[in-house]
């Protein structure tokens, strides 16, 4: 068995898909995910542990302490954002690898097995930054997405998540392992701890979340030679929608809601043509559901006055709504049982972002826990945790972990399927 | 010598790349455009006619009447838009073909060679659909642009017109012919002589254009985990900006000023993530230049507000200037005789659009003329103009190449170059 210190194997990851400005980009079914999948199995392969992949290209490395046991899983994703930091995702799984080698050692040392397995996974595609919907292949290992369905799923190219995983190498046909319980480590996109001050949270709960899915059907012209009365503009009355997304924020109150347009589809999008359709993603999130399901039914509304006052078609369609979803109190008290141990502080807090952790939590007991992130930015370049702040992350996970492995959330009902 | 009705060519032409809807997807530099310019050149080889290809791609079928004279040039272009119309630019090639074929025959008849040769022309990317910017070929013909600087410019896809031309086996190397005058035939693209039930159009001078290159930075953000107060983001901003491109032609008499944005690049363009960069192209249009250098200037300031209000940097740049363009009185005189002798109406009118006229007439004296379009719809699959109103334009354009192939427009000074 080789053993290498965090930082160690950080390093190397860090420099793979790395972008100039310190960040990396590692899109889901690329040749940098490839790389990083490579890595992976290189580490797992070299502590003796068995690498399996599933049909939705989630990537498992086993270590089997009771044959036949069903398995206590760790881990995050690997994939990035484009542009997007080195921490999000790969923190996780980077501190599962290292934490379930301890924890090895530890029952090694003791000369005990613990009561299930240990696999330490990483998630195809949490970003959706190529494919949508994000969390996807989680969300197929729980049951709450259908394999053939995602694997149909393009990107804007029009490569489907079937051909980009065969062509990393990626489409693969074994068993996942029967999850027994989940733990997930995760930078926390937010300033919260930071700002107190606090090296470690435990989720005890999700935001509610919903995608709204607008196409603004319009008239292709010239811009040049058709009168302004005349035109129907996918991109005006886009704009007006985008700027709604936004600013309906400011009606509810502040920071209750958070609300953006992230992707955006123009055609023809030609320099001298009016453009006929533009196809937009928007956001909503909110602890409340309430909140979230008024915003929507009044963009909904405006999309349709829009629609009247510029002469275009507006077709909106609701997807991917995830309701808040709690993980369980036994968790969050381990959580700080551990931080107890390890005489570090903790918070119990919420997460605005989705997370592989919240498919899983409807499959098996599941604990999630953040460490700080600077600034509270993510999804870009600048993403920054500090390395104590990391390391203390791998201690209280090696902690969760090896209690788990023992079976201490044993009888807890995961949480209902959304 | 073969002779082939002018609906017959018609009817072959509007097939190739032909979308179900009706129009016509010839981008410049693609598999579409080469099948469209292998039948310019078949229709010219089999009437025993030269063609020849010059270093940007412009296609020309030469007919000699005086070896080592100079060349009337008549033409278009065979490119279109996005699901454009088959109309815009392939009208005036397809009547050029037919036109310059009557002429020969007329010369023939009467035993006696025109002082000029001819050659019908299809200019390179006239659209700029897919390669900023449009009149491309034309302008670099003219002087106006850079061969070397337009070949190295790139599609959204990051293709070089070199590699472009290359691949469709259209970089040529050929010297063009020397003009001694062009004459080009094009569909309104307006309302003007369809409501005034006038056949042909004297284009006396061209609108005042100019285009803006705005680029938006912001910062790139998780749009759940960031609060709404920190976002720095770039497409929220952007869509004022477009906002403020369509609604500042309010400020002026109705339809004194026309103002679009086409073409708009966001990145990362992901669901999830607040966007960094938007690159968007505005397009001013005005009869008065004043009108436009105003909005110009408002516009401008209107940006710096906008990237104080949001946070974000916006960088605006001119482009694409072209000043009004007058063509020559005796050009518009003789398209009146034309009529007088077809008797047909007629009258003199403006252009909006942009064509390869105007860079022509900056070197040799120039003639424009239109032809009718229903509902003055362009740029869209819906674009029609009635077959009468096509065999009109070409018995006009026939008469007027005759004449100016006898040089009745010798002496007439060209435009100032822009």
């Amino acid at each position: 068995m080789a053993s290498t210190d965090f930082m160690t194997s950080w390093r190397e990851v860090e420099q793979i898909g790395a972008t100039e400005a310190g960040g990396v980009e590692r899109q889901a079914g690329t040749e940098e995910d490839r790389q990083v999948r490579e890595w992976f199995r290189a580490f797992a392969e070299r502590r003796g542990w068995r690498t399996t992949v599933d049909g939705i290209g989630n990537l498992f490395a086993l270590i089997d302490f009771n044959p036949g046991a069903p398995y206590i899983l760790v881990g995050s994703h690997l994939d990035s954002q484009p542009r997007g930091g080195r921490f999000d995702g790969a923190y996780g799984v980077m501190a599962g690898l290292h934490a379930a080698e301890r924890v090895q050692q530890h029952f090694t040392d003791l000369g005990v097995s613990p009561r299930y397995n240990l696999a330490v996974v990483d998630w195809f595609n949490e970003e959706g930054g190529r494919f949508a919907p994000s969390i996807m292949g989680s969300s197929v290992y729980a049951g709450l997405k259908d394999r053939d369905e995602m694997l149909d799923r393009t990107d804007l190219a029009g490569v489907t998540v079937r051909n980009a995983l065969e062509s990393i190498g990626y489409l693969g046909g074994d068993e996942p392992p029967t999850a027994a319980g989940y733990v997930e480590i995760h930078i926390e996109q937010g300033r919260i701890l930071e700002r107190e001050g606090i090296p470690l949270g435990a989720v005890d709960s999700s935001w509610y979340t919903q995608k709204l899915d607008v196409e603004i059907l319009g008239e292709q012209s010239h811009t040049g030679a058709t009168l302004m009365e005349d035109r129907r503009d996918a991109l005006y009355a886009a704009s007006y929608v985008i700027i709604a997304f936004n600013e309906i924020t400011r009606d509810y109150p502040p920071e209750s809601l958070v609300s953006s347009v992230g992707q955006i589809v123009v055609e023809p999008n030609s320099p001298i043509v009016v453009n006929r359709r533009v196809h937009l993603v928007g956001d909503l999130r909110a602890n409340d559901p309430a909140i979230v399901q008024d915003a929507r039914n009044r963009l909904v509304a405006r999309c349709a006055e829009l629609a009247e006052s510029h002469d275009v078609q507006i077709i909106v369609q609701d997807f991917d709504i995830r309701p808040n979803l709690y993980f369980p109190e036994e968790g969050v008290e381990l959580v700080g049982k551990v931080a107890t141990d390890l005489g570090i502080g903790i918070r119990r807090m919420q997460t605005m972002a989705g997370h592989d952790s919240i498919a899983m939590n409807t499959v098996a007991p599941t604990v999630m826990m953040f460490i700080p992130s600077i600034d509270g930015v993510s999804h870009c370049e600048r993403e920054l945790t500090l390395e104590q702040d990391m390391l203390t992350g791998v201690d209280a996970l090696q902690g969760v972990l090896a209690r788990m492995l023992d079976g201490v959330l044993d009888g807890v009902e995961p949480a209902p399927r959304y």
